[in-house]
């Protein structure tokens, strides 16, 4: 390959690694906007943990588990730490299409994505030992061995063998390898951790505990839906021209249809214009297009972003009468949307058919069965070693006083609730 | 093409596709943090709308409209929706500077913005349904029919035919085909809504009303200035080097210097340092460099910057004595500017000459009488259907309540003025 | 060099241009977020005023004095304003790394940001004219000699030449001459403005005085870690994909040490998790990889980011107990992770040796008798001619009300203290 096209590919490559840390900012304002202004400290300094600890796991073992090179398509291990290849000719790496550090950064980007996702649905009432620890333990261990079943050259990549066919399972930029393995584990904490005290009432009726900061969470949004320009775009592995402009309209489209799509349901089912429920369809439609953004036609992006959309709305509903509390609604939003993305990839697109469908439906399960029980067993050790959950005059009065001995807005009147 | 230049064009293309995206967040920003809290969500909500809404609607005709092909000059129509080229040689489309989806993107981003700007200018009084619809027709035909007159290859830009010469209308990145195209639609609208309740006393005496939150509006501007490295960028439709970075040059030095203006201009005027006449001068200065930023040398871009920045003092301060309420100074910024920047390109740079100056009248003045005719009746007939102004009590308690059933801000202590 | 080429390096510059511009934003919000609400429009007028003065100014005289060609190696002077090479083949031009204005541009964002390091650490006490007068006499003159000591060329960056050796100073993205350059500043006018009222009391023991909006502050530091994807990146000086993204990767492995550094040392000392330590400590790693981001391996930059992390602690706490008030620990952040990062090359890296830390050290000890007798001047020459520091009762009532006649917060409820 000719120098000025890798350097190319590697200037978009490095580009999208930048927009993919900046979802961090959008997951941490998103996360705090939505929740009560006496417990911003703790979510924000939750989500600058996440970025730096989630960054310097992944150097340290993740990387090395994610993409082991040859192995047994189950799992395998490169060794801790990164490297330069020895006398590699960095041209020749990945085809050309970014050096090997670009590679490891994008990748660590990523890793920290999914422990993000757990970090809004657990708010409030997590102990921050205990949050530190579990984030830690899936960046470096659970999210790089699901990634390297698909993405490493695993069996999930390959699924079709079983079948005597070509292909397997396809997930372009993690509806289900990042976006629901985050979702896994954001389900089962707050199972573990129970609802926040007051958030049902004596006859387990749902009580709305309005977010703090509509702004910040809007703010968090456009952030994101920004730095999903270089999750999906990125996830390209090259600039490419055509696939990538293609990605770059899928996402967007998607994005839009689901925030309409959510914003619509919701104004037929509750006659209201909710922004939590425009902001959430928004991400929604974006998590619902990442398995299959290259796959897709604009309209068929549109539609399933509305379906997103749509789902989302649903989600958030029955999550909230199965007496789950998720405050920012991480599970309706990656998990469910993540869900129903990685399905549409065997009913619209390119690849579209009965046996897609098929591995779809299988990598799905697999990921979920190894993701919850995963996260069932860390947390719950977590839980014998720190305890999961604050005490109760803790969450009364606020994690930032208690936890990090200062308020998030010193100078501003507050009305506790 | 080489297939590396190709790349490098479209990444370039790309990136500025995502900066203007990210203005709306910018747009966002900025009006909610300059309107009152208890208006907030609805801000936020109609922003989101519009992004999301613009980009769909683009889709489906806009784009049609806008890049009719071969056309009588005035209006055609492409069809519905988008395809890319058959067969097309991706290369040649667009001479290699990007590909066709990144074209709609880009464009489809752009088309938004102009419904954005009436957003700020209508807040706080108008209907959000009458909003909605409003600038859904707006997106969809008004914005771009005056597009395809000039950037479709229509009759503006061949004007110099009618004097029997070459050249024609000159509207770089859209300083009268975008910002005024949004400010004649404001303007018109302001007149129909009519000022909020409260800003003009009964012997027709103007009232500040204080912006909320100066913080989120600082950011607004910063993002608005960053994602102008886009929107002037990336009208040079690639990545050529020397045209790219003159553009940046010219759009940040009339920024900053239209800051300056305004800071001055407003400081020896109402001898105090307002930091909301700086940040509209910023914005002046990138509306003001916008019809001629690839034309301009840095001191004319510095000279283009301070007018604009002085513009909009005077500007804000007539359309108040013209009982105007424009609670952001969008017509200010984006018309008052628009004309200037429009008329700046016969005055200053490469294009400057008396011939130029004419097309530009006569560009901004055809402009003009389209857009606010067709603003009018627009909002005429929308307000036929379901009316344009909140009611009394709705516009005195806050429309986040009334029309979204929540407060912006749960946890603080307000003071509701 | 083939135009492909080019045109890659020049969209990479050009983007990284656009990162260390919006890393303005980010200080303005980390500056506003750590201090008073009263003083929060007066913060991000002065840092509005930085970008658009400084940038304005550096085109005046700042790029002349920074990059004067051929000179003594102590002082030159190009001339007042740019101009494009006359018949100048714009592909010779930085050997292809970039054009002429995307070379202006990224330095003139440069530029600015050494007066912004100053902005925090005077917050809340200095009168806007002199903040005004000090920053733009500190652009314009100060920071491009010292700069053109080794970046253009000068007396450092071949002082290897009083040992009879090869090599000189080196400092790749300015650890020193950008950081330190403000850090010196920043220290030398605290000294001179002294303490806000109520931050040491009648026995001198140190008062926290917390700030009132972590969210902002929060927002501000990751806005900051992204700019430094362009901050470092972009003083590559080309898209060359083995550095620049071998540059990212140190970046950010250093961020998320620091930031591990900090919050685990500071947890130790005080028990509790402070969130200021852990943001200052990122912006402390960032600060300290920024002289030897291309020289270093990855493990290596996690070494110099936790040393930093640590060193921002003990240095906060160190400057408080010399009673000089320092709001945001621009001091700790800038100037004494500044020497770190600088002293740091000497010692880890590519470059380390005996004659690299002597070259570090007298770079290190000249700039700062430089800068620091410099900004002596330049601050006692400003309090003459407006005086340095507002009256008690502006200070005890804010400077928004005073300076700018107007609230950040006009619909809160707000405690003063």
């Amino acid at each position: 390959m000719e120098q000025s096209l890798f350097t190319a590919n590697n200037v978009w490559m490095m580009i999208c690694t930048a927009l993919v840390f900046f979802m961090h900012l959008g997951f941490s304002l998103l996360e705090a906007g939505l929740t009560r202004q006496k417990n911003t400290i703790n979510i924000l300094f939750k989500n600058l943990f996440i970025i730096c600890g989630g960054l310097v796991v992944y150097y340290v073992v993740g990387f090395g588990l994610m993409y082991p090179g040859d192995f047994n398509g189950y799992i395998g291990f490169a060794g801790f730490g990164i490297e330069s290849p020895k006398n590699g000719n960095l041209f020749s790496y990945a085809d050309g299409g970014y050096t090997y550090w670009t590679d490891f950064l994008f990748q660590g980007m990523f890793a920290a994505t999914a422990a993000t996702i757990v970090s809004g649905a657990v708010a409030e009432r997590i102990k921050i030992h205990a949050f530190m620890l579990f984030s830690i333990i899936y960046i470096a261990v659970v999210y790089p061995i699901v990634g390297s079943w698909q993405w490493g050259g695993g069996f999930l990549s390959s699924l079709g063998e079983v079948f005597g066919k070509e292909g397997g399972f396809y997930d372009f930029a993690g509806s289900t390898l990042v976006h629901s393995v985050g979702g896994w584990a954001a389900l089962i904490v707050i199972i573990v951790l129970g609802a926040r005290l007051g958030k049902f009432d004596q006859n387990k009726n749902s009580k709305a505990i309005p977010g703090h900061n509509i702004p910040l969470a809007t703010m968090g949004v456009l952030i994101l839906w920004l730095g999903w320009f270089g999750f999906n775009g990125g996830s390209v592995l090259s600039a490419n021209p055509a696939l990538t402009s293609l990605v770059l309209v899928t996402t967007s489209l998607s994005a839009a249809a689901g925030g309409l799509g959510a914003f619509v349901v919701s104004a037929i089912k509750f006659k209201n214009f909710d922004i939590t429920m425009f902001m959430n369809g928004i991400l929604g439609g974006l998590v619902g297009i990442t398995a299959g953004a290259d796959l897709m036609s604009p309209l068929e992006s549109i539609a399933i972003g509305i379906i997103s959309g749509a789902i989302v709305v649903y989600a958030v509903s029955w999550i909230d009468q199965l007496k789950l509390d998720d405050p920012v609604g991480a599970v309706a939003v990656h998990l469910f949307c993540g869900f129903w993305g990685t399905l549409a990839v065997g009913i619209f697109g390119d690849k579209a058919g009965f046996y897609q469908l098929a591995y779809q439906l299988i990598g799905v399960f697999v990921i979920g069965v190894f993701c919850s029980v995963s996260a069932f067993i860390v947390i719950s050790l977590v839980d014998k070693l720190v305890g999961v959950r604050v005490g109760k005059r803790e969450e009364v009065e606020g994690l930032d006083i208690h936890e990090h001995g200062m308020d998030a807005y010193a100078d501003f009147g507050l009305n506790d609730h």
